[in-house]
């Protein structure tokens, strides 16, 4: 198995320049390092933690999936996903929540601090805590294990979650691993300071000073307007100005060569003016920025390729995720009363499979079906004249999944979609 | 709508006579009431919160379907299947988790006598509280909101958490109704007090007090020795006995008639001797049990079949849950990036529905196609010589449903088997 890196995209607000440089950039940066499996989604059901205005929920995912799609983000490279997409999801959080310890979440940090404030503010200390802010870890957890991620890039504030996780993921590890550990521990990688971009004002870009450029929204017209308003000091054209400590030249390093940064300075020294400097700065953003935005605006004027690469990256989640909590269902006990085989199987080390069958019939010809691990039917060949013939569908079934059913396997499907994918997908893996 | 009333079944441990009197039956009896639509499920989420040994888990979790079907449950007539079978289920409680206030889970009462015990053993109050045990409640509300239930039969010890279900429910129907109000008000059913059934020694039958009579286990004559083992007095053979407050009698007089019953006291008045009489008894409840557990050990003899019943069940139970979630879904937010139209539709206060597509193609023949309300393709018909046999077929489809695919509707399956049967269901209500 390749490193797994596991990133959480947060689905609330619209996105300005500063959360460009910031994080999306050196994410997608990140996501084309060699040897790295990289998983991102779009964190929906931690959003309805903080937000109960559904419409702001669904236009704010949309918004921001096709924001980092338009960045550049990869979708045949990462696998992208909504995490509402995958039922797993939720379902495994239960079966963390039931070994996880109310202490640990006592001490949560979000937690004690929601605490602390409405004590301060003389209200009951749980007065403005939901159970959503409360279990959060939990499932934060499932994200994470979900996947067996190996690394989480993190803020700072964020590596206690990554220490829960841990311990969550060696509890259920020691109870019901029989000797085999079906969660990877994953390691917090909290990265190098992020590049904070200055907003008008020379402060933080944030929406809470006001003073941020926006990223895509408003076009490039929006763009210049906001460059317009950035503070400088009242330097006529002509005079030389000091490169150093001014947002403008700070904005301008975050999109510019090293060669383009030393130029841009020479020329404030030399006496450009700050009104053909703003140009400079708003043809060099736009240069970067602008094919984006075209692309980004394509996918908000049709919602319906947006939402078939999210499918299609939730169907590869899911590929990973279903058999996986198979497995978990069955070591915590929840299993179909079939299983009696499977669960010694699994004793003996070795988890469940699907199995191809392969038979001859009273009509002479020869035939094969693929059971599920609970002996459930899932695909039913047709009939073969020559015994050879089933056993290369079956290897290449075996061999290529679901590509190998796309081709044209001459079988009928007997089951659920999913459970045909999961099942071809633990061949695979096998 | 006809009236909803839900019963979770615990699945941990074996069951002996006294659940059989005390529960099973009666629950039985309610189930063939007229005008009610029952829900039964074995509640093995629960079951994870006490038990970490996944064994006995499964174990317990077929041993106790099969004797609630071997007792007459009727899996035609109720809706029967695992709380784990449905993924719903999970996902709901992430939802209803959001619109939780911690606070309330602080007041429930098998919390507190957790953290009771605890400090009362000089322990931190949350020492042996797991996340499972708090969140419990939440949990619980979305297995009676999952299928808007109307009643819910339960004990007095968990009225609490109905109340918690309503509250739960409302401040969702608040926050996201939009008018309508997406949850019944669920009510509490505290039913006449339990019939107690007495032990060999005259108290409670109880595990913990090891006097239990097993209802199946160990066959008729692990029933005829616990028999054998009952306190009576010492009266010999031919003595007049009082019956009154003999535990033998209380046993017979849960399984005879009135008139049965009569005539019992009267021999024992008459003097007939113990032993006679608990072979009266064994030969009264074996008339009874023995064909219940016939049935029973077929049906632990042929987990398979056990199996396809909880299947049908949870496919039957999906076939409302799915698309109750969809909806539930969208209110909050999660929506698929196409769904604006849909979610007019859905503030003009009409839900968004699959639909049948009806069209003619190049070739001259008619068609129809079953769309997903999110757009996604599920049936695909062949082509009709008529456009009016085309019709006739939507028209047998919207109306009998999956029935309907199964007397061999021409069409070809496009989506997965839960989305078809979700969407013909949404259709049949609509």
């Amino acid at each position: 198995m390749s490193h797994r890196v596991l990133t959480g995209i947060t689905t609330t607000g619209t996105l300005h320049l500063g959360n460009y440089v910031g994080a999306i950039r050196p994410a997608i940066e990140a996501s084309r390092a060699p040897g790295v499996e990289s998983f991102y989604f779009m964190a929906d059901f931690h959003a309805l933690i903080k937000c109960d205005e559904p419409d702001r929920i669904a236009r704010s995912s949309r918004a921001i999936a096709a924001t980092w799609l338009a960045a550049g983000l990869d979708p045949a490279r990462v696998t992208l996903y909504r995490q509402s997409d995958i039922p797993e999801i939720p379902e495994l959080t239960w079966l963390l929540t039931c070994v996880t310890a109310k202490g640990q979440m006592n001490r949560a940090h979000a937690y004690k601090a929601a605490v602390d404030a409405a004590v301060a503010a003389g209200e009951e200390p749980d007065a403005n805590v939901s159970m959503g802010l409360f279990s959060y870890p939990v499932l934060m957890a499932a994200d994470i294990l979900m996947f067996n991620a190996h690394r989480v890039p993190v803020g700072k504030d964020q590596v206690q979650h990554i220490e829960m996780t841990r311990d969550i993921a060696q509890r259920f590890n020691h109870l019901f691993g029989q000797g085999r550990e079906p969660f990877v521990l994953p390691e917090a990688q909290v990265d190098a300071e992020m590049e904070l971009l200055p907003g008008l004002d020379g402060r933080k870009m944030s929406k809470s000073y006001d003073n941020v450029i926006p990223l895509f929204d408003g076009g490039s017209a929006a763009l210049k307007d906001a460059v317009a308003r950035i503070v400088t000091d009242s330097k006529l054209p002509g005079e030389p100005k000091d490169p150093e400590g001014q947002a403008l030249v700070t904005l301008y390093d975050a999109f510019a060569a090293p060669e383009q940064r030393a130029a841009f300075r020479a020329a404030l020294r030399g006496g450009l003016g700050w009104g053909e400097a703003k140009q400079q700065l708003v043809a060099l953003i736009e240069g970067q920025i602008g094919p984006m935005r075209a692309r980004y605006d394509e996918l908000m004027a049709h919602p319906e390729q947006l939402e078939a690469i999210l499918q299609a990256g939730a169907a590869r989640a899911r590929a990973i995720a279903a058999p996986f909590l198979k497995q978990l269902r069955a070591a915590v006990g929840l299993r179909p009363y079939t299983a009696t085989a499977a669960t010694a199987a699994a004793k003996a080390g070795k988890a469940a499979l699907p199995v191809f069958k392969q038979y001859r019939e009273a009509d002479g010809r020869f035939y094969f079906k693929l059971l599920s691990a609970g002996g459930e039917l899932l695909l039913q060949s047709s009939g073969f004249e020559q015994g050879r013939d089933a056993g290369q569908w079956v290897a290449r079934l075996k061999r290529e999944g679901l590509a190998a059913l796309a081709a044209g396997a001459p079988v009928q499907r007997a089951g659920a979609e999913a459970d045909i994918a999961a099942a071809l997908a633990a061949l695979q893996d096998a």
